[in-house]
């Protein structure tokens, strides 16, 4: 937890009570989850400007996934501490009153005083959305990465089934990433199109489940899968460029704007 | 044809053709497709900018649809005259680098020197969606309107179904329409659920296809048929409603964010 000790000081008679929200965010404005010193727009620095306005008490939330600069998401849980007399339930309409269009808390709960989502041993659901059409339509741009590439979605299914399972993702981590390990297990990933009857084309859409993602870990394996797609690489070579343990091994990081975290499960 | 004279006599020796583009767009940032002489921004001007800029000659656009502020579209014809030596089918490529990102122009074709797309004949497919779910998410509010309410689906259609056929709109057209009749022929009219699984609740969307509408004739449906959704009024009402030829006997107008053109037939 990195709610500071000025913050766990408050005085008061009312007891700490440690809330859980759930928050979904169009990332597109935004540097990313975490806080920065900088001052640039970020998503815990709207909630903590928010939250302490709301509460009239100082608020430091702490995130599940710090997602990157531009990344989505339907559902990051966020955590903090406060006094106030508030039921969990309520705190969506208590707090999306006061929040911009483009952050939502979708649900509030209250947790124990120590529950950390970061260590809560919860797997998480990204998803990687590519419009795949001859003409972007500025309907779609929000929430998919435009490509207008041929892809085989069999050979892209190939190659994503390689990373199912307990790995060293080594090679699918950008650099900057400090962690003890770089093994993490993907329970599942799979490789779907969406029709829209009201436009052209398809999406194609990278889902993929596991226990813990490396920094840019999903926007990599979308980047290989699509090169993967494009019958660059084979289901042998996503073999071999995971046992690089290499990141320049692996395919291009995707753009950010293809990239939504789901949420926790 | 209100493309202006000066326009017309541009003086070369190419000969002057006259091309169709498929407009989409997100209404969002724009005072509607019409150009105003106030200078608010509206997709027409940024077109007439953008296509003088690219052709290197004064070009002005005419719409199909008039879209009101708002309003998106997927597929909104409009033609305008050049000198310019390009193939039609290559006007989207050519001309997407030049426009902002919520303008796209998604197909190009050369039409006869008289063709007028307000006077083409065709019929045209409106589409109002309402996300109907508890909590508003950020993903969903760009093409829909948001409504907690509860609406019963079948109360929906059945007024619906009362709409299809020729009538005499007035009760569904805002007061500053200057037309000769308000006779439309609604050929279809449809109201369904759509399920996202990555969203909780529902899209409620109502399909409209008629040879043309009156001023907020779809946004003033939509507001009545979402009123008969609450249980408000019953098929009979809307019997009634258009019976009256007034205004004020319809439900109301439905905000813009829900409404899209989707295209002509």
């Amino acid at each position: 937890m990195e709610i500071s000790e000025q913050v766990k000081e408050k005085k008061t008679e009312k007891p700490l009570r440690r809330m859980m929200i759930t928050v979904a965010y169009d990332g597109t404005a935004y540097h990313g989850f975490q806080a920065q010193k900088s001052g640039a727009p970020t998503i815990a620095g709207v909630l903590n400007e928010t939250l302490t306005a709301v509460f009239k008490e100082p608020i430091e939330v702490s995130g599940g996934s710090r997602t990157d600069a531009g990344v989505h998401s339907l559902g990051n849980p966020a955590v903090f501490d406060t006094h106030a007399c508030i039921e969990a339930d309520k705190l969506p309409y208590a707090l999306n009153r006061a929040l911009p269009d483009d952050i939502r808390v979708v649900k509030g709960e209250e947790v124990p005083a120590d529950y950390d989502p970061r260590r809560s041993g919860r797997g998480k659901t990204y998803e990687y959305r590519i419009y795949n059409a001859e003409i972007q339509y500025p309907q779609k741009c929000h929430y998919a990465y435009f490509s207008y590439s041929s892809y085989d979605i069999d050979k892209m299914r190939a190659a994503a089934e390689v990373l199912k399972g307990e790995h060293d993702f080594s090679s699918f981590c950008s650099a900057g990433a400090q962690v003890l390990t770089k093994v993490r297990t993907i329970y599942d990933i799979s490789v779907s199109e969406e029709n829209d009857s009201r436009f052209p084309g398809r999406d194609i859409v990278i889902r993929v489940s596991g226990n813990g993602f490396l920094y840019n870990m999903v926007r990599i394996i979308a980047g290989t899968l699509m090169e993967a797609g494009k019958g660059k690489y084979t289901a042998q070579d996503i073999k071999e460029m995971l046992e690089a343990c290499d990141r320049n091994a692996a395919g291009p990081t995707a753009p950010p704007e293809g990239l939504t975290l789901i949420g926790y499960f």
